[in-house]
C-alpha cells in the first residue's frame, strides 16, 4: 500500500482584508449598537434583519457579467443563480420594501445593524467586512420625515456619549444645487455630462480646496502627477455661482436661506429645495434643535450626486491629532438623505424614502479618542489554584463573586507553577487574584492580591517602599466578597 | 440610435433557504443574546468576533475539490484563493487559537455569537443562515473546565427565563463508550470500521428505538423502504453490553457510576471515562448543582462520534404539542463536549478544548412556546395628524413621550384620510393613538384613543354597550404624558 502523502499544514490566517475582534472591542461595539437601537426604537423604528446573502439580481447595482460578475461584491454561482454578500443595508431594504409591500405599514420606519462586505482592495484601516447601522423611513414624502431623522441622529450621538457641542448635524439639499446649476446655464438633457462633472468636482471640495474645484468647474485641472482632468467648461461667473452655493452658509439659518434664495434666482426646483430646507429648519427649531446641534449648511457636498432632496451629515467637531500631528476636527461619522427611487427597480413605482447610515467603526474610534473606554472592561477576578484537590472550594469562591455580579474565574491551566498563574492573571487584565493555600484554608482566610494597585505602586514607589506596602491583604474567607467589592469600587 | 432594450424587472425575493426577520423577532433574539453574553462574561469568557469569511483552507473540513469545492459551504474563488462563509463557530476558533497562540491567555475562555451559513437543502424551518452562540475553553485538560461549562449552561438557561425544573443538563463520556466497546470485543485498529457502525447506530437511538439499534449492532437492519443497512456483527451478549451502556442511568449519580464501572470491566480507558464523570459530578455537587439541574446520563448519544471525552446536552423537559398533537418534551437546545485536536491541523500540537453551542433559534422557540413574549413589544404610541400645518406640535408630543421613555411616532403618510391613519396605527400594533384637531388645540386638550382597550371592548361588548364606553378620553394637553403612562401601566 502506498504511504499516504503528507498534507502540508493549512495556514492559520484570516483572508486578506478581514480581521478578528477580541473581548472589549466586541463588547463596546455591542453596547453602542444596543444604545443606538434603543433610541431608534423610541422613535418608532422597527428592527429588520435581512440575510447576509442576496441574489445579485436583487442587489442590482452590480449586474451579472460573464467575465467578472462580482466587481465590488463577493459573489458566487449557486445552482445557476448568482448570490452575493450584501454591500450595504439600503439594497436589502429596497428588496424588502418591494417584497413585502402589501404587508408592511406605510410609512415604514426600519433600522438595521450588522456587517456588510465589500470586495475592494484592502488598505490600512480599510477592511472588507465592516458594520453599518442604518435608519430609514420608506413611503413618506414629508419633510417631517427628514427632520425627524436629523433630530434622531443628534439624540443618538448624545445617547452614545458624544457631548452636545462636540457634534453638529449639517443639512443641505440637492434640489438647491439643481437650481444653482440651472442658473449657471447647465439645465436640460444636453448638459447631463457637464452636470456630472460639476457634481464630481464639488464632491472633491474637501480634498482639492476651492481653487482646485474652480479649475474643474472651468477648463480643467492638472494634478501633481501631471494627469489632466477635463472641466465642466463653465465661465467664471457661472463657476462663482456654483462655488457660491457651497460657501453659502451664513451666521444664521435665516440668512443662509436668504443667500440660497438669491443664488437659485427664478429656478423652480431651486426654490423648492430652499423651501424644503426652510421647512426642516422650522420643524427642528420648534422642537428645540437649535444651530448648536443642527444647521443648514450648503457646504455638505458628500452624497449630493446620489440623493434627490435633503442631504445630511453628522460631524464630530472636537479635535484629535491628525496624521501630521497637527490637530484637526474628527470629522464625519454619519450621513444620509432622501432618495425617491428605492423600490422602482422592482415594482416600477416611485416610493419616497429618506434615511441615515452611522459609521459604527468611526463612531467607536471617536469615543475611544475621547477616552471613554479607559476604565471599562476590566478582566475577571482570578481565583488561583494552590491545591488541585480543592478545585470545588475555588469554584465556590468564583461562584460567590459571580452571584454578587463580579466577573470571576478559576485558573484552569496546570497549577504546578504559581508564577504562571500570576502571569495568566496579568494577561487577563485581572484586577485581583485570590490565593488560598493549605495554611490559609486551615485558618479560614484568603489572600487578596490587588494587581491593579500593585502595578501602580510598582510604578510609583521605590523597591524599598514597595516592599513595605505590598498590595496584598489577608482577610477572613467570609469577608472575601465584601473586601473585593470595596477594592473594585 | 437604437432604442435601449427594456430590462426585465428584478425579482424582489430572498435567495432560496434564506429569510428576513422583522421587529420583535430581532429584538427578542438580541435581548436573549445579550443576556447569554452577560452570563458568559461573568464566568470570565471573553468575546471573539471573527469575520464571516474564512479561507477554505483554514476551515478545513471541506477540502477544495476541482469539481465542487463548496460541498456543504458557500464558497467562491477570489484572486486564486478559495474563500467561504463559516459553517460553525468552532472552525474559526481553531484558526484563531493557532494564529494568536503566542498572544492569547492560556487557558483561553471565549464566547462567540452570530450567524453561520450552511449550503444544504433548505426545508420547513431549516434555513441556510442561522445563529449559533458558543462558549469554549481552549488549553485546559481539567475536568473543572467541563464542569464549569455545564454549570454555566444551567445558569444561562435560567438567566434567559427557563425555570429550574424545566431543563436538565445531561452529561456522558466518550471514553466510557470506548471502554464498553473494548469489552464488546471491538478494540484494536482492525475494528475501526465496526466501531464506526456502532457509533452511528447509537446515534440513531432516538429515531430507531432500542430494537432498531440492536439490529444495527448485530447483523443489520432493513428499513421500511426495504433498504438494508449492514450491522456491526456483534453477538447478542456484546450487543446487550453496548445497549446496556446507553441504558445505564440509575436513580442517583452514584448508582449510575457504579453501573458504568461494571460495564467497562477492566478497560483502562473505560475506567478513565468513569473517573472523569465522577470528578465532574463531585465538582458540580460541591457547588450545589444537584440532579435537578445536571445529571450523569449515558443516554446522551448525540456527538459521541465527534467528541473525545465528556459530552453534554441541555434538554428542555416541559411539554409542547408534537406534530401529531400529542404532548412531547421540547427537547435539546444546546450541546457540547471535549475535543482535543482543535489546533492540531495548524500547528501539529495537541491542544485540549471543551465547549458548548446553544441553538439560539431553538431556545427562542422554547421561550415563545412558554408564552414569554405575549405582552412585550407593543408598537409605539401614534400621534395622528389632523392639521398638516401643525407638524411641529405633533412632533413635540412624540418627543415628550420619548423623553418619558415611551415609544412614540408621528404619522408621516398623507394625512388627508384619517381612517388610513387609524389603520396604520393598527398595523403598527400601537396601544394608543393621540388626536388633536383645531378644536382640541384651541381648548388645550388632546383625545387619547386607547386602541388596545378598544379592541378588547369591541370583542367583549355588544355594539350598544360599546358605544356608551368608547375607549377614547379627552385630557388636558399638559396631562397627556401622565394619562398615557397610566394607561400603558
Amino acid at each position: 500500500m502506498p504511504k499516504p502523502k503528507k498534507q502540508p499544514r493549512p495556514k492559520a490566517q484570516t483572508p486578506k482584508g478581514f480581521r478578528d475582534y477580541f473581548g472589549a472591542e466586541v463588547a463596546r461595539r455591542q453596547s453602542m449598537l444596543s444604545e443606538i437601537a434603543r433610541v431608534y426604537r423610541l422613535y418608532g423604528f422597527d428592527a429588520l434583519e435581512t440575510s447576509a446573502v442576496e441574489t445579485v439580481e436583487a442587489l442590482g447595482k452590480f449586474l451579472p457579467d460573464v467575465d467578472r460578475p462580482n466587481e465590488g461584491v463577493f459573489a458566487w454561482e449557486e445552482d445557476g443563480d448568482w448570490l452575493a454578500l450584501r454591500y450595504d443595508m439600503t439594497a436589502p431594504l429596497a428588496r424588502v420594501a418591494a417584497q413585502y409591500r402589501n404587508d408592511l405599514p406605510s410609512p415604514y420606519r426600519r433600522y438595521a445593524m450588522g456587517p456588510v462586505w465589500r470586495n475592494e482592495k484592502p488598505g490600512p484601516g480599510r477592511f472588507r467586512q465592516f458594520y453599518q447601522c442604518d435608519a430609514d423611513t420608506v413611503g413618506s414624502a414629508s419633510m417631517a420625515a427628514d427632520a425627524e431623522i436629523c433630530a434622531m441622529l443628534a439624540d443618538t450621538l448624545e445617547a452614545v456619549g458624544i457631548a452636545r457641542g462636540d457634534y453638529v448635524v449639517r443639512v443641505n439639499n440637492r434640489k438647491v444645487l439643481n437650481g444653482v446649476l440651472e442658473v449657471a446655464g447647465l439645465a436640460g438633457d444636453d448638459n447631463a455630462d457637464r452636470r456630472g462633472i460639476v457634481l464630481r468636482a464639488i464632491d472633491k471640495l474637501d480634498r482639492l480646496g476651492e481653487d482646485g474645484v474652480r479649475a474643474l468647474l472651468g477648463e480643467g485641472r492638472k494634478d501633481a502627477s501631471g494627469d489632466f482632468t477635463r472641466g465642466a467648461g463653465l465661465d467664471d461667473a457661472a463657476a462663482e455661482t456654483v462655488l457660491g452655493f457651497t460657501a453659502a452658509r451664513r451666521g444664521s439659518g435665516r440668512e443662509t436661506l436668504d443667500r440660497l434664495t438669491e443664488l437659485v434666482g427664478d429656478s423652480a426646483v431651486g426654490a423648492e429645495g430652499v423651501a424644503e430646507l426652510a421647512e426642516i429648519a422650522a420643524l427642528l427649531g420648534a422642537q428645540g434643535y437649535g444651530p448648536d446641534r443642527i444647521v443648514i449648511d450648503p457646504g455638505v457636498v458628500r452624497g449630493l450626486g446620489y440623493y434627490t432632496g435633503p442631504v445630511y451629515e453628522a460631524e464630530l467637531t472636537f479635535e484629535i491629532a491628525g496624521e501630521d500631528g497637527r490637530p484637526r476636527s474628527f470629522g464625519s461619522v454619519a450621513g444620509g438623505g432622501r432618495y425617491d427611487d428605492l423600490v422602482k427597480r422592482f415594482t416600477g413605482q416611485e416610493v419616497p424614502a429618506t434615511g441615515v447610515s452611522i459609521g459604527v467603526d468611526r463612531l467607536l474610534a471617536a469615543l475611544t479618542a475621547q477616552g471613554r473606554f479607559t476604565d471599562a472592561d476590566d478582566g475577571p477576578v482570578v481565583v488561583t489554584v494552590m491545591d488541585r484537590d480543592r478545585m470545588a472550594d475555588y469554584q465556590a469562591m468564583a461562584a460567590e463573586l459571580r452571584n454578587s455580579d463580579i466577573r470571576a474565574e478559576v485558573y484552569l491551566g496546570n497549577p504546578r507553577n504559581f508564577g504562571n498563574q500570576l502571569k495568566y492573571a496579568d494577561k487577563r487584565g485581572a484586577p485581583i487574584a485570590i490565593i488560598q493555600g493549605e495554611d490559609e484554608a486551615a485558618r479560614g482566610v484568603v489572600q487578596i492580591k490587588d494587581l491593579k494597585l500593585g502595578a501602580r505602586l510598582a510604578a510609583e514607589l521605590t523597591h524599598e517602599e514597595w516592599r513595605d506596602q505590598p498590595a496584598q491583604v489577608e482577610c477572613p474567607r467570609a469577608d472575601m466578597v465584601a473586601e473585593i467589592r470595596k477594592r473594585l469600587g
